[in-house]
């Protein structure tokens, strides 16, 4: 245990609406034991901001600033994408780390984000053994994509979830008054580009009380032409419409997206767009309904104003057990959600060593996809359906979410020399 | 008046997150006065229902289903795009509403739509003057695209605002978060093809407590390519990023939209995307800053969950307006929103003639667009503003919105005759 020193905490990759959620547990949690945890320092722009001692002083945020941070989406110190390399093929990274650390008295490092973060924080953690570095590394899982092994789910995805639902959900009523003249086909495009847990979030738009036909394409399920067509023609004849749900990572047999079918603009560029578009021309083509399609791309992951509260309450309590996982001595490891039961959705806090986090996707299981490889089983919806219970207002001023924007104030700097990234 | 009579209601044009309000203003209205309105039939599919004689007994659902129209979004009925000729051009069509209307003892005449529907809707006022049938025809204003002279703001769009300005706030603060070594700028299309309305509301993201920097492309003005790249370049150069909200209408100086960019597919056939990507490429081959797009589309509009409450609120005061009106006698008019002040925003019902809201389009006041036509004015924002604010949530179950889906029984045909569209 480091009484008295410092903390850091950075925000790493794409970043989600709860990720700040995760941010105000580990604060508000830190604060609470100012006996062992003197200031948290948050890396401006991710771990970047540690390489380039670029450090934000979080203790000169107010309180309510911080708690704030719980409703707020975004990285509210700076994301990036930057992946720190092995310990042995670049070294002089890790130990400018150790550099910037022992300047400004860090001993614990609290990283949150997803598979390749864990993998970084791994290494960091080992910087005691293998470097002679005191600290205590802890990840804290992020990622919309619930790629993380162990954990029942990834904080971020619950919010993305509950946003497809919704938004799919909506968009087929309306298509549904359309269909009689005019629109027939409503395609929304949703991130996942290797697995489609988000893409079969939006089959939980349709349930026992909303018979809406939608047919979902997963990455997981190479993409078979005919009988999607026949799919959607046969909904089409039986609902008088039809909602799809398109993966980004949807792909051809070949391996090829759907997104790359070779759409060229006057200059010849490739591809300006997405599947959602691909897939609606081709039920044009096909069978000529009109069609609407979107593509939702960062709202999704952005949509604070319809979080998860299930997704918001873990994203805090897994910030809150890793500073209280730190502060009992741990070291590589994540705080982890450990489901106890589906209806009532039961969980609790569980532990995971990082090694067995780093570098594994979890991956859609096959019996969570229909046999026609265009749905969700039961399974699948007794898994999905208690990450979105729940709402989690933000407040309003003026008609819009108040989000909050931090102050950011710099830690002064020691060592102040360049380091190139 | 015709006391006892019955009355027909339809859907019409594009639905709203809010015109299932305004059928509930009518019908919960029509309810109360049952000496004077003994059923309300809805037309299945809007005016179709009219001439197929397709009709729906409102009567068969119940108050809480009744009730719950306020909170769910599309058109209940179904809606059609479907627009009726001139009386003298086709005579035969209006013939066979009167002998429709004269089976089931008509006697109200409800149109829930846009400018064209009021055309309809005007139209159907004259069938007791010019063929003799006696009704009472009001309009009930609807459209997201806020393009109806008279009325301060038409239903839909105070909701289709909120969702556009909420998004872009949101969107806003993930690419800023993710700027530093990834996305730099982010695009949003937006609908409104001739009038710039919801283009403006994402102005809104961006206020004194967020500086946001966002470039719009309005319809209403003429695209000029090097302006806007030297606009984005700037903000990116200031902010470290830049977001764009580009309305389905911009345009290039000769009138051919962003969108029709000359994109093909592999097949050859034009245009699979919207003005986004286009606009999000152009960015990028010019500046070189990586991008992200969303397409909006219904999602815009089916927003239910997001819906503003000044918007929810005026779309039932609306429909029971029409319902009043149509009870002391009126006929040929629309109720609309009559603005008092802006700040406290303060409103009332006024009544318009239907002869001037026919076919005239309330475009944007110069006045609202800032001189180098990329953002909106203060003057825009007191208008703006008062339209998206309060917040009406429907109910949830299992995470998502609960809507509803009326049984819509049919009323007994009568004629049971054939009738050609």
């Amino acid at each position: 245990m480091s009484a008295g020193k410092n903390a850091f905490y950075a925000q790493s990759g794409g970043v989600t609406a709860v990720i700040n959620a995760s941010a105000c547990g580990v604060i508000e949690t830190a604060r609470i034991h100012k006996d062992k945890i003197a200031n948290v320092y948050a890396g401006r722009n991710g771990i970047i901001g540690a390489l380039t001692e670029d450090l934000i002083d979080t203790g000169q945020e107010s309180d309510s600033d911080i708690a704030a941070l719980r409703h707020t989406p975004s990285g509210a110190f700076g994301s990036c994408r930057y992946k720190l390399k092995g310990l042995e093929e670049n070294r002089e990274q890790y130990e400018r780390l150790i550099e910037v650390f022992k300047a400004h008295n860090i001993g614990y490092f609290f990283y949150n984000g997803g598979g390749d973060s864990a993998d970084t924080c791994h290494k960091v953690s080992q910087l005691s053994e293998k470097m002679g570095f005191p600290i205590q590394a802890i990840h804290v899982p992020k990622t919309v994509d619930n790629d993380l092994p162990i954990t029942d789910v990834c904080p971020g995805f619950g919010s993305v979830a509950k946003y497809i639902a919704t938004s799919t959900r909506e968009a087929s009523f309306d298509v549904c008054s359309m269909a009689k003249t005019s629109t027939k086909v409503f395609v929304i495009e949703v991130m996942g580009r290797h697995a489609g847990w988000i893409a079969a979030a939006g089959g939980l738009a349709a349930d026992k009380h909303n018979p809406i036909p939608i047919v979902i394409l997963f990455p997981e399920v190479e993409f078979d032409q005919q009988a999607f067509l026949n799919k959607v023609k046969q909904n089409v004849e039986q609902y008088g419409y039809c909602s799809i749900v398109v993966s980004e990572g949807a792909h051809w047999p070949d391996g090829k997206f759907l997104a790359e079918q070779g759409t060229r603009d006057a200059f010849g560029h490739a591809q300006l767009g997405g599947a959602a578009p691909v897939v609606a021309n081709m039920v044009k083509d096909a069978l000529g309904y009109k069609y609407h399609w979107a593509v939702a791309d960062y709202l999704q992951r952005a949509a604070r104003h319809i979080a998860s509260k299930t997704d918001v309450d873990q994203a805090y309590a897994l910030g809150k057990a890793a500073v209280e996982m730190a502060i009992n001595g741990d070291n590589a490891v994540m705080p982890a959600i450990v489901r106890k039961s589906d209806e009532p959705y039961v969980w609790e806090i569980g532990k995971a060593k990082l090694e067995d986090v780093a570098n594994v996707e979890k991956m859609m299981p096959k019996e969570f996809i229909t046999e026609d490889g265009f749905g969700i089983t039961d399974a699948c919806r007794r898994y999905l359906t208690p990450l979105i219970v729940g709402e989690d207002y933000p407040p309003y001023e003026n008609g819009l979410p108040k989000y909050v924007t931090l102050k950011n104030k710099p830690v002064e700097k020691i060592l102040n020399t360049d380091f190139q990234l």
